[in-house]
């Protein structure tokens, strides 16, 4: 039985309470919350006559758009190494189903990753992150990991790293990435960088890639999700390395395509050949979202960090993901013990939607959960655009409010240290 | 290693033998090639600002829209019994995974089945079908090799029946459907019917649906690929029974979906639930589309009976599948001894493109292939609209040209057997 993807599942069910109307604070959910660019609405609207089939691949003229788009990211790539996909998910599945050898995943990371690899039939090995930023795994555990997993009888082979990374909203730095593809490759690995969130790094040129250190058997994933905020369009590309080893595997997911999927949708194959062109509007209009991103996502950290969480500064997108571990004392008198104890509290007595980090991979009694800030842009179009056009986005009363909101919560949650402040040093 | 659709190969190699300026006829894919409705490209364009993530079954207006057009079709339906999906493909492949046991099929039937059963890690048993009519296997041979499979160890469970067939574009009558569903009942196999054509029927009342006899164990699936010509738009439906085995193959289908594909992409479900309501110009549409197809499928048809060829009279769509076993010798002369030597010289030598009958999983031995001719309606959308508008398809230029060009070839093929006519019979 495959579980309904977790981070899809609280979506709905804030989606009900919202509907019933309850007030919800959504920090569950990783959509990018803003609205549709107008050349890239214009761009559908103007795509309705392609109603054929096209190739499983993609079009010649969406894969060199795709090519030249990453190209331009520092990744040297012609138009036949792109696939094109309703979704990088389901790319992601492609080449997890079709690489050879069980699935290793950096811990926590992505909810989708172990569940594909048990669609796959496959086991997932996880390994800690280093405290410096998530997505990748430290190198010197994962070769531990590797050797010991060896020995046990399991055969590693698909290495996934998430660059930037989600739940943390931070980014690996290039030593680190450095380090992990040597181990990889000693180990005989393949990779599968998941970079849907590079355009979001609040400092772009702080992503480095895996593909620039084992390019002949690295893969790279990438969508229009995130940055362009088209989820629910589901555009997704993949670029497969040069060399044989690329070949055999792009053979291998485009079969599996075939028989699934069969391609990307004809018009949102012309919808991604326009974005992945990076014309002048779209790229102002992800350095706006970009910059929207980081300020509220700061905002709403610096609330969990002002109630003494544990949180990496987030780096990219619109993610953080906070340990409550110095509230365990307070929690506890909430019946909360663990991270699923502790995300159900937050939604049953707060309406605060946050992922618990089990859902993750990450160890169940930590209390850390993924905090989600996009979703607090507006209800209507006409709210996140003044959103993506405000200086101080967390000005606007939406979000202001929802700050508050948040901060009653937190506040309330840490109330025992709260009075212990107020006994310390009264004039806080 | 899971190959490329042999449908959507043999499309990708003819589309690149026109490219380089050779003469082809496109009788080897299952496109239904004609234009899109004006609108349903509206309802495109107005839905642009779709752009969030949704249910991954569908949205409640498109899944009532869906339920709706089953029920008007003889088959009562609840919203919550719809999933919609990136084309009935993906639908298929969903619930031959999640429905438990060995995919049974009928011989010959549509090339991806099979395929979906390996990915699926499941065996494929194939039943012939009887004289009348492709899609659903003959009863009594059914039953036998149901037998025989378990004592050999195998674990028959998903019956697929198509209704109305690809490849033979024929239907299955009542009694033969109500046979079939007593003996997949008496062996506890759950039936999936494949319905995409069942607007394409050119008697729609014509098409039984085994749901009306197995209702708790029959899923029905569909989409807009074929009866709207909207291949490329990837938009498909699946019915699930209602009870117990249908709302737990939902929770894991959509568990599946959920980490594979998310959800059908938001604007499309906006054009699902525009054709499904099935408003007037929509079913004047189908309408005309369905004699245009019955027209041509006819003509074509009528070219190889006239060589000679045993072929089913088509009842639906825009396929038939002809069987050249009577000019076996006349075809050894070529080197043509079996499926593949035979649909290799026709494209080879007379840029004729049909699909060999072996990649349906039929008999390889034998002379059959599958001919599809709706890709002969014109190059472009206003040859298609004056095809859609004609009383006389046949007679418009393009369509005449391919006809005789098809007569040419066929005539070659058969040489021995002309010469042999004009000694007998010099006046014909």
């Amino acid at each position: 039985m495959v579980a309904h993807s977790a981070t899809l599942a609280i979506n709905e069910r804030l989606a009900a309470r919202r509907a019933a109307g309850e007030r919800v604070v959504h920090l569950g959910f990783g959509e990018a919350g803003l609205p549709v660019l107008p050349s890239v609405a214009t761009t559908l609207a103007e795509a309705v006559g392609r109603n054929g089939y096209g190739p499983v691949v993609g079009s010649a003229r969406v894969r060199d758009a795709a090519a030249g788009h990453l190209s331009r990211r520092g990744l040297a790539t012609v138009g036949d190494q792109m696939v094109l996909a309703p979704g990088s998910k389901a790319l992601l599945y492609a080449l997890v189903a079709a690489l050879p050898g069980d699935v290793v995943l950096p811990r926590p990371s992505w909810v989708s990753y172990a569940a594909q690899a048990a669609i796959a039939g496959k086991h997932a090995i996880t390994v800690p992150t280093p405290r410096g930023a998530g997505g990748v795994p430290d190198p010197d555990l994962l070769d531990a990991t590797l050797r010991s997993a060896r020995m046990r009888g399991r055969e590693p082979g698909v290495l996934i790293l998430t660059l930037p990374d989600n739940p943390t909203g931070t980014i690996a730095d290039a030593e680190t990435v450095r380090r992990v593809c040597e181990v990889a490759e000693a180990h005989d690995l393949t990779v599968v960088s998941d970079e849907i969130y590079r355009d979001l790094a609040y400092d772009p040129q702080r992503v480095p890639s895996p593909a620039s250190y084992v390019p002949e058997r690295c893969f790279v994933t990438g969508g229009l999700s995130k940055s362009m905020a088209l989820g629910g369009w589901r555009i997704g590309f993949a670029r497969f390395p040069a060399g044989e080893l690329g070949t055999r595997a792009l053979d291998e997911v485009t079969g599996l395509a075939s028989e699934v999927w069969s391609s990307l949708a004809a018009p949102m194959q012309e919808v991604a050949a326009h974005v992945l062109d990076d014309p002048a509007d779209v790229t102002a209009h992800i350095a706006a979202s970009r910059a929207l991103h980081e300020r509220v996502n700061k905002a709403v950290h610096a609330e969990f960090a002002a109630v003494g969480a544990v949180c990496r500064p987030p780096q990219a997108a619109f993610y953080h993901y906070p340990d409550l571990e110095p509230l365990r004392p307070a929690l506890a008198r909430f019946g909360i013990t663990d991270a699923d104890s502790l995300a159900g509290h937050l939604l049953d007595e707060h309406g605060v939607g946050v992922l618990s980090g089990a859902v993750f991979g990450d160890d169940p009694r930590a209390l850390c959960f993924r905090v989600a800030t996009s979703l607090l842009y507006g209800e209507t179009d006409e709210q996140r655009w003044q959103a993506l056009r405000s200086s101080d986005p967390e000005q606007l009363p939406w979000i202001a409010d929802a700050l508050a909101a948040l901060r009653t919560a937190l506040r309330s949650l840490s109330a025992s240290r709260v009075v212990f402040s107020s006994i310390t040093s009264s004039s806080v």
